[in-house]
């Protein structure tokens, strides 16, 4: 069964998702583009030589009964309106990061999602995707490093540009880990607190760069997340789960080990976009599989929601230079 | 363009490509199916909703119009007739190994293939499709450790059952470095020699195992294999390419790194069918995608006919204890 | 010039320096012992074939013309006044750590160093004579990481007794931290922080292990290190300090790498005593050393007091839970 | 009790040894000098100070009643006529390698040692001192990987001066491989081969690098050494013991890991002096200890002789290309 797919934002991403859901995915065909700017989707179609609709509001797109599933991948802001209008249409929805661009945003489609009474929206967190993350959790599941007590985190990037700001250190940056922390853990945020140490001479002079993210779990376990993000080195993840019995640590990625001019070395990636590039596919095939199924699965807009609460309060605690709450309201029993 | 392929062979292999064809590649349907065992075929159409039709002669299935590739993953004697078929109806066909069961079975074949004008032949050799191999390749093409000189190889297994004899561990087992290290290198095999070391007592009594492969190839670059199939700790596949300027080693898979009960450890695998897995689904990938735009450019015939070529040369060298030459006549133009 | 020295405190730490002395290194002699148990000299000097002299009273054995250095190695509330005495008496002291049992203590005896107008005073602080710290501070000396913005460390044990109360892990484990760390990077404490993460099951009712500390220093380098003294796994120290241009990390000791039952592994010291083991040698090897030069280069009463104070503000945050000022008086123009 | 040595030949090695027994090591004391040049006897005592004297012949200090114990760190040629006056004058002697030019020589040496009846030569054999070999052989020993059936090796140097000829690989570089491998696996080689890889356009012309050399032992341990003397990237010893239960790695040097310019790395050494550095230390302490203790343990004329007799059997192969024995008496029982 070979589902009809609908993007909203022929931008870069979704240009990405488009060729994705056109040749390399199983079970999906691209049938209806929307943009702000029409010749986008033109040239997209010629590019990658689809036999797609064009619409000239994202709206009529989603309501169009030959669309059975929507990617919305548009400008941040705009998500929000369309994810609404989706669960409305009673359309399964894969949508980009950020959810929504406020926390109440994303208690709107929480909300209106309750109140559909099934399932539909997917948000665009790809790490729980990741090959990586996943054998980390199965690890951590499987008892070998007994309960997790402390994580040691680092998101490192080798530069930003100038408009690279102090709080996209959290709502860019941390917000991968404040998303995939949650699931490795099975766990809510409970407490932030955010520590700047000696800035680099590399960050643009409004940066604060880097920054060290501190955060609690509703169990205890105790996270730091340094964020550094011009590193200058490469582009580099790192996640280490300290259990009762012992310590896992996310892999690193493969890479040929070289023995030369006096260095035994393995290659340290700089360009983020290859970091996850197979969990993408995972992603969305994933939603795809459950558009068909039936039931969503993935990341949901009370993840989604659950990131913005705790981005809000790093935000926060960036500014205060406190110990913040992060208050989250009871899981529903709908996203049990 | 999907393209309808038809499998002869449906034991443990052919269902498995049967199941990438459909439900992991792009652009493919099995449309038609045979075996010595009829109720076998059925038996994966059930399993796997297939939408296929079943013959009970491999050349009838091959001369179907309706049939735009093959798969032959039948028992290795059968082979020879069924790709010299395909060769003759002038479809491509994706062959798994070996070949031919004797170098002169992938000579014929090699000369039908000229003689027809078209190369049609794709051997299942998967390595040169890994990611680690390619990766090594990579660091080697672009000169990173100088010209290759030599390499240390392995190919260790846990353990094989009583029916694995020692020239298996050419045939079987050796037969994937012999493709991958003339990809690798770009190079042909000059000599081979084999040594048998002290025992391993975890091997059946008639097996000579482990065993060390010295091979030489046309520039002089030396080769050794270890090939271990009772090393008793794990899959495990090593190749380091040493250089006039240094070293390589493909890539240990993945593994998530832990500390626990005094040892800091990765995982080492210990079912082979895990360690290229992803491999085949390129390769099978790269046949399609071959059969679509209609050139090959995977292992050729001529490949084929080089392992065995090479093969039985150190078959021959296992019997004799003395260094042995691997005589290739020159590679036709055909081929370049 | 061989010196002659005498040990006051002959308990396991005050032995294994009087083998030292005596059987290890260069230019030593342990002519004199003192303990508060007669026949423990004794029993050392049986063991061991030494020729010395046994004292009741520790100041007899300081005031000796014979003694030209002393070793402090009795219990920790006795070092300050057997420490003053040696500055009294002009002579040479090791003392073990604590220098003294509180920050005045130390303060103190750096008072009474600075009237004698002569450094006699070496603290038994050896992580600054390991290999591998030394290395690591080559390579920040060097300005191969840029300036150090961030460090991360942790401190772990395979277990403690119930004995290990939650202020040890500051003043018996993090204080190798507190000393080591400002040596490494040549800078001062300016606050502290202790966070307590979701106990392990393994620690003693009484006892909140793990623990996180977190250091500012007067440049702005933030330190974390986590104490984990029911670990479980070994020993293990780690320390990865982050620069503006890259990261170094303490080697990690020697190991013979093995691949046995699907394992890739290299094993992890579970007792302490062997992790710092040639940095004791070569800690008091440099105190004899210094003896006999009339110059004192090693970890200085000054560095014993900064220990203290840092120490008795990270205890205060584990009581308070709030982010502490370490007070330091500026550093006397005697210890540039 | 401190041992009175006395030293023949002050070169390079001379001057280190000395500086070792008069600076270094415990209960040693350089007493007499002796070269073929006096000035260098002078030079030295100069340099580091030494109450010793000087003879202008080498056997007027062996047989100096002043003198408990000799060096033999002389030119090779002569090495074999003094240690033979040593052990006339019933001293403990220590030979730098090569203890004599031809195996005859060391048979001689062995023949005369066993009419002495008592064990007196210690050969300059200083890998079974290292710390990683003796950590390797621990493993081995322990039964962790089960009986050794392979070892993979390789003694890798940056470069070579042009003086260095095809038969100084086996004669000068694998020489050290000849005696800790045989100590490594207390067995003995039985046949011997070498192979010529590609040449390095990096070696002068007469200069055959790399090469491969293929040993045999009484047990049937197969074991290759790749010799490459112009490797470029570094001075490196690598050896890996396959057993039938798993394989053991000696360990590589210490360095700190760091993460710079898009890479992970370790530095690998490229002077070969600082490799072994440690083991140089603790062989010669065993001489000292060795004498004072009147039994040699350490490497012996024995050994010295069966390195020989496994070089020679390796040049030869070097010359004739073929799989040569290496035929080495029974071991007396004097040296078991």
């Amino acid at each position: 069964m070979t589902i009809n797919i609908g993007v909203i934002g022929t931008g870069a991403i979704g240009r990405e998702h488009i060729r994705r859901c056109s040749q390399v995915l199983q079970n999906s065909r691209v049938v209806a583009l929307n943009d702000i700017n029409r010749s986008n989707c033109e040239q997209v179609i010629n590019e990658l030589g689809l036999d797609a609709q064009i619409y000239d509001n994202a709206h009529d797109l989603i309501n169009d009964t030959a669309v059975q599933a929507i990617l919305v991948t548009s400008w941040g802001p705009t998500h929000e309106e369309f994810v609404l209008a989706c669960i409305k249409a009673g359309k399964p929805v894969f949508c980009e990061k950020p959810l929504a661009v406020t926390a109440q945003g994303c208690l709107n489609i929480v909300e209106a999602e309750i109140n559909a009474g099934k399932k539909l929206v997917q948000v665009g967190f790809m790490r729980p995707y990741d090959s990586g993350y996943r054998a980390l959790k199965e690890v951590i599941t499987r008892g070998d490093i007994g309960e997790p007590l402390m994580l040691h985190c680092a998101h490192r990037n080798p530069s930003v540009g100038d408009a690279y700001t102090t709080d996209m250190a959290i709502t860019d940056t941390l917000i991968h880990e404040l998303d995939v922390l949650r699931w490795l853990l099975n766990d809510d945020y409970v407490s932030a607190q955010v520590i700047f140490p000696r800035k680099t001479r590399n960050a643009s002079s409004h940066l604060r760069d880097p920054q060290i993210v501190l955060l609690e779990t509703t169990r205890g376990t105790r996270i730091d997340v340094e964020i550094f993000v011009n590193c200058d080195y490469g582009y580099d993840i790192q996640c280490e789960v300290v259990g009762e019995l012992g310590i896992a640590r996310l892999p690193e990625p493969v890479s040929v080990q070289t023995r030369s001019a006096a260095k035994l070395s393995t290659a340290i990636l700089t360009d983020w976009k290859k970091r996850f590039i197979d969990a993408y596919d995972v992603e969305l095939q994933d939603f795809i599989d459950n558009v068909a199924s039936g039931e969503m699965t993935g990341p949901s807009a009370w993840d989604g929601y659950a990131a913005a609460v705790a981005a809000d309060a790093c935000v926060a605690a960036q500014n205060s230079g406190e110990i913040l709450p992060v208050k989250m309201p009871p899981k529903p029993a709908f996203y049990a």
